[in-house]
């Protein structure tokens, strides 16, 4: 393999925070990034070669990304995979991950289908199209979680059910074609973060993830759980690779059971808020690794340098309002804090806004880190907030 | 302090590597950078929000940068220090470094005479505007380093002269007022990276170069010779914040005699090459202590993470050609290796053109690090090439 620098030029559907960091790992790689966003001036616009101001489902501004770059990857599952697939075959492009791979996990209920026909463990489900389905999935598994099929992030679309009666106010509340999932009594959410190569799978160690309020809070490393369930973690992500087309990185939510079982709770074709500890704690970041792998060139190392947490920084306030992060100070003095900051406008209930991530390169223990990594966060505020 | 994010932005004179690792390292904590360079699409132009295309010296360009940003900086000792004041004072912005510290940094006679004057130790020097007083000079010391007082860099502006017969031919090639300086016979060049922030100072564990035709070639952490004499280069490179005005990383260039003396060298008001194994050998990187310490916000720690060596990717090349590095898969695909290019359009004989950073987190020693890099380095050819 020759691979030369400078790279291609990578186009990337959808500029948040995702694109921004995978623009600031491209650019030591010396490899060009352009953005297609909505939203004008976009977290990833600064630090991007370019955007392209369009929806992710604009047939314009694909063909625009698309004549302008070399090989297109999205970081958003909103990215309409019908139209990647079109303008890659249009201007000869490839499209990494493959765009039926984004089609497929687009889809909550395909996605756990191609799961359970590859035999990967996951939790009991039904699909759900109407109430009396949901009636039934009550029946069956007891309580379980309703979820829309597609469009639904950080908990939204999501719906805990456990009395049939409560089964035509959960249809409507998510809105649409459903799956219902049993509710899974887990000891805790552990996250791989997984690449496919050119040829070649890196791992990253498992993650440990709290969650609140079904958004992710901080995630910890190394998890707080047995080597043999860690290891029975990475096995389920490899084999949920498997499931999968094109090169990338793929952010893979597990469940660890009270009983030590590993479920599959869900899979992102892109990297994951879950692995952004890696920035700091792992030798190569998941921003790196995804732009190595989309681009076909040798994977870095996933190795820990040290216990590391990471915690967002969500928008703690009550209503929209310009973003002015204060107290910031405190982050920056603490030696063995870093702070990433995304750049949107507009602070929103529960928004993620940036986080903080604490390494441990002395003797840390995980659970110190994590306090540490809490005390750190509530001592940010919005400007404003009450 | 109240910190808040999004920072004020941040206007850099010189768009070079410098600049865009400055803007790198921006961009987490949410500064963004304009920088202002007379080479349309500059090295840091895709990483920076914008550039303000300009000579060092253009009063119009650096009107335009001033009016843009909220505070200013310069990567390049090239940057007018009386028009950066000029405009600064006309737009209410601060500079930092202190314009006149980088005037006096800019002239080498009067960098060396305010060192003397503080007491810092360096090698014996005269100043030279003649022949005559380059054989005077020579008479004195024996051999001498003729340096430009101003202009140089890498090497060029510097000749060595031992034999008064070659003084004329000497004053020619430096072609200007010069001075000279006592040669070191020394057993290493090290160098300390000092911060100087609001109130504070900081100072990265002191580094060893290896040059080669005065070009740095690589940088060995941490560097081989003793505590006591590391300790001697730390305090020396605190005295000589002592003798510098404003916020900013400073490099500071030293000697380390065969009798263990540490002497000043040469000081960079700005990042400095030597510098560059922090950003994956050290807590926080001395570009986001440059963006830290300017902005008047907390530095962050700079401690080793581990043993690191850092090998410049010279242009090695006969003539000028595009760019084109070829064979980087050997570079990805090491385990302890990180790649930084920096965009420049054309290689040029002994032009920086990126650099290797391997990082030592196992049990490596330094020599054995500095072996690895060096064969990384070999094996990275620019393309037409013989």
């Amino acid at each position: 393999m020759t691979v030369t620098v400078p790279g291609p030029t990578l186009g990337v559907v959808g500029g948040g925070q995702l694109g921004r960091m995978l623009a600031e790992a491209a650019a030591p790689l010396g490899v060009a990034v352009v953005v297609l966003d909505p939203t004008p001036d976009c977290p990833a616009a600064p630090v991007a070669r370019d955007q392209v101001v369009g929806g992710f489902d604009d047939p314009d501004a694909f063909e625009t990304l698309a004549a302008r770059v070399d090989t297109l990857t999205f970081e958003i599952e909103l990215a309409d995979s019908d139209l990647l697939d079109r303008v890659a075959d249009e201007y000869g492009l490839s499209v990494n991950p493959a765009p039926e791979t984004l089609g497929m996990i687009e889809d909550k209920l395909v996605q756990k289908q191609e799961l359970e026909s590859a035999g990967v463990p996951i939790p009991p489900f039904r699909q759900v199209d109407d109430a009396d389905d949901l009636r039934d999935a009550v029946a069956e598994f007891g309580e379980v979680m309703l979820k829309a099929r597609t469009g639904g992030y950080d908990g939204r679309g999501n719906v805990p059910v456990s009395d049939p009666d409560d089964a035509d106010d959960a249809m409507a509340a998510v809105g649409g074609p459903a799956m219902a999932e049993a509710f899974v009594d887990f000891a805790r959410e552990i996250s791989v973060i997984a690449v496919q190569g050119d040829g070649e799978i890196r791992t990253f160690p498992a993650g440990e993830n709290v969650h609140e309020a079904e958004i992710l809070r901080e995630t910890v490393l190394p998890a707080r759980t047995t080597d043999e369930r860690l290891e029975r973690a990475d096995a389920v992500a490899r084999d949920v690779l498997d499931t999968l087309s094109g090169r990338g990185v793929f952010g893979i939510e597990l469940f660890e059971t009270r009983t030590g079982e590993i479920q599959v709770n869900e899979i992102a074709p892109r990297p994951h808020n879950s692995g952004h500890w890696t920035i700091e704690g792992a030798r190569t970041s998941q921003f790196e690794q995804h732009v190595r792998a989309v681009l076909g060139w040798p994977l870095g190392s996933t190795r820990l340098r040290c216990p590391t947490v990471m915690t967002n920084v969500l928008g703690t306030v009550e209503e929209t309002r310009p973003a002015r992060l204060g107290n910031v100070a405190t982050v920056l003095e603490d030696p063995d804090a870093s702070l990433h900051w995304y750049g949107k406008d507009d602070v929103r209930p529960l928004r993620k806004m940036g986080h903080v991530t604490v390494t441990g390169d002395g003797d840390h223990d995980p659970d110190g880190l994590l306090s540490h990594a809490r005390e750190l966060r509530r001592e940010l505020r919005f400007e404003g907030t009450d």
